[in-house]
C-alpha cells in the first residue's frame, strides 16, 4: 500500500514544474504502462494492482524498479485518469538532444501546437506512419503532460522528440521543408518524392508563424470538397502523412512499338 | 438580463432527457451561434452580449427569435463551455427522417460511435469532404450533445443525419458498402469509383459490429508504416475520405506510334 508520502509525490507530478524539477513523469493505465515497461525508458517506480504486477512480472523484472502494490481506488486518487484499475509508472525523462535528421526520411516539425490532446494524437499518427522524429518549438505543449502521454496510446515510447528553437534547425536543413497553408500545392498532386523532408504543422488558431513560414520551401494544401472552414491539426497531419506515404504511382506503361511485332521496349 | 427561470431552463438542456422532451438543444460560442443563425435551423431563443446582438442584428432579424441580453459571466454560468463571452442559442431539433440516399454520392454510416468529441470531429470532416448525409446507429452518441455541437465547429449546420436501425438501410442499399477492417484492400489502391457508396465507421473499441459487417461488400484498410496499434476513428474517417475524393489517377499516357512521324493516337 503506497505511503502518504508516495501518494503526495505521485500527485506532485501532475504539475509541470515538479516534473521538470524531478526529471520524472507519469504513465497511467494498463496499456501505456505495459508499453513503457517494455520500452527503453527507465521506470523509477511502479504502482500497480497485485493482478497487474503478477501479469507483467517478466517486464517488471527487466526494469528493476521500485514496486508498490496499490488498489484501483488508490491509483485513481493518485493519478489523472477518471479511473485506473491497473497501474501508474513514474518514469525518467529522456535528455533533450537534437537528433541528426535522418536522410531519406520524414521529420515532423511542430510550430506551437498548444493542445495536449492534439500533441498526443500527433505522436500516435507519427507512429502509425513510421515517423521517428518530431521537432517541437519551445512553445509547443509539454510532451510529458499526462494528457499527451495518455492520448498517444503508447506511441510516446516509439517516437523521439526534441524541444527548442526551430529556426536554426530549418535554416540548415538539407531536405525540402513542407508547410501547410490555405493556398499551396494540392497534396493529391504535389509529389513528395522519395528523399524525405520536413513537414511543419502550425498552431491550432494561427497556423505557421511568420518566422517559420519564411523557411518553408514547399507550400502545400489539403483540398476541400465541402464548406468546413478548417481541419483539426491532428486530422491534417494524418491526411498529409497518408499522402506522403502513398506508393508513388506505378511507372507509365512501357511504350509499345506497334507494327514491330509487339516488341515492348 | 436572463431571469432565474431562463437560466434554469437553459441549464436543463445540458441533459439529454430534457433536450428530448423539449425538442430543443444548445449552440454556444460566437462562431457556432453565428453559423446556426445563418442556417436553416430555427432558433427559439438567443442569449448574447449586447455587442454580439448588435454585431449580428441582420441575422437575428431573419430568425425572429426571442432575445435576451446576457453578460459573459451569465453565459458561462448557463452554458457548458469553460468560458463564453458571446452567445448561446436555444435551437429546435430537426425531425429524424431517413433521407433518400443520393445516387453517385457518398454517405457516412456510423456504427456505434460513442465519444461525443469523435462524433463532432466526424461532422466537421464530413463537411470538409463534401459529405451531406450521415446515418447513425441508435447507439451512436447523441448529435445534440453540446460537446458534439461544439466539436463540429459549425459543421452541424451543413450535414444531415439520421438515427435508427442501420441493418434494413444497408440491406436495401444499391451502392457498395465500404467498411474499414484490419485486413482489407489498401485504400491507396482500392479504387473507390465514381458512383459513390456508403462508408461504415465502427465503434472506437470494437470496430464494426458483426451484424453490420455481414452487410459490408468492400473491406478496406488504411496501410500502416510504423507500429501504432490503431488510429482514432475521426483520423481514420478523414484519411479514407481523402482517398475517396482524390482525383482518379490520370489515364495512362497515350501510346505513341513511333516510326510513324510521332503521331499521337
Amino acid at each position: 500500500m503506497p505511503s502518504k508520502a508516495t501518494l503526495q509525490f505521485v500527485r506532485s507530478l501532475h504539475q509541470k514544474k515538479n516534473r521538470q524539477q524531478e526529471n520524472l513523469f507519469l504513465v497511467e493505465g494498463a496499456k501505456s504502462v505495459q508499453e513503457v515497461l517494455a520500452s527503453s525508458f527507465r521506470v523509477e517506480m511502479l504502482l500497480g494492482t497485485s493482478q497487474f504486477l503478477a501479469d507483467h512480472a517478466g517486464l517488471i523484472q527487466q526494469q528493476r524498479c521500485r514496486l508498490d502494490p496499490a488498489t484501483p481506488d488508490e491509483l485513481t486518487r493518485m493519478g489523472t485518469l477518471e479511473s485506473n484499475n491497473a497501474a501508474i509508472a513514474v518514469v525518467h525523462m529522456r535528455p533533450n538532444t537534437l537528433p541528426a535528421l535522418p536522410p531519406n526520411a520524414w521529420t515532423l516539425v511542430l510550430d506551437d501546437i498548444r493542445d495536449p490532446g492534439n500533441l498526443g494524437t500527433i505522436l500516435r499518427i507519427a507512429d502509425w506512419y513510421g515517423i521517428d522524429t518530431i521537432l517541437c518549438s519551445a512553445t509547443t505543449a509539454e510532451v510529458y503532460n499526462p494528457k499527451v502521454i495518455s492520448a498517444s496510446k503508447g506511441s510516446f515510447t516509439r517516437v523521439h522528440w526534441w524541444y527548442g528553437d526551430l529556426e536554426p534547425v530549418l535554416k540548415t536543413a538539407t531536405q525540402p521543408v513542407f508547410g501547410t497553408f490555405l493556398e499551396g500545392d494540392d497534396v493529391h498532386q504535389a509529389g513528395f518524392g522519395t528523399s524525405g523532408g520536413l513537414l511543419v504543422m502550425g498552431n491550432e488558431a494561427n497556423g505557421i508563424s511568420p518566422a517559420i513560414e519564411a523557411l518553408v520551401t514547399r507550400r502545400i494544401t489539403i483540398p476541400r470538397y465541402g464548406q468546413a472552414e478548417s481541419l483539426n491539426v491532428g486530422i491534417a497531419t494524418a491526411v498529409i502523412l497518408d499522402n506522403v506515404r502513398r506508393t508513388p504511382p506505378p511507372p507509365a506503361p512501357s511504350l509499345v512499338r506497334r507494327g514491330q511485332g509487339g516488341v515492348i521496349t
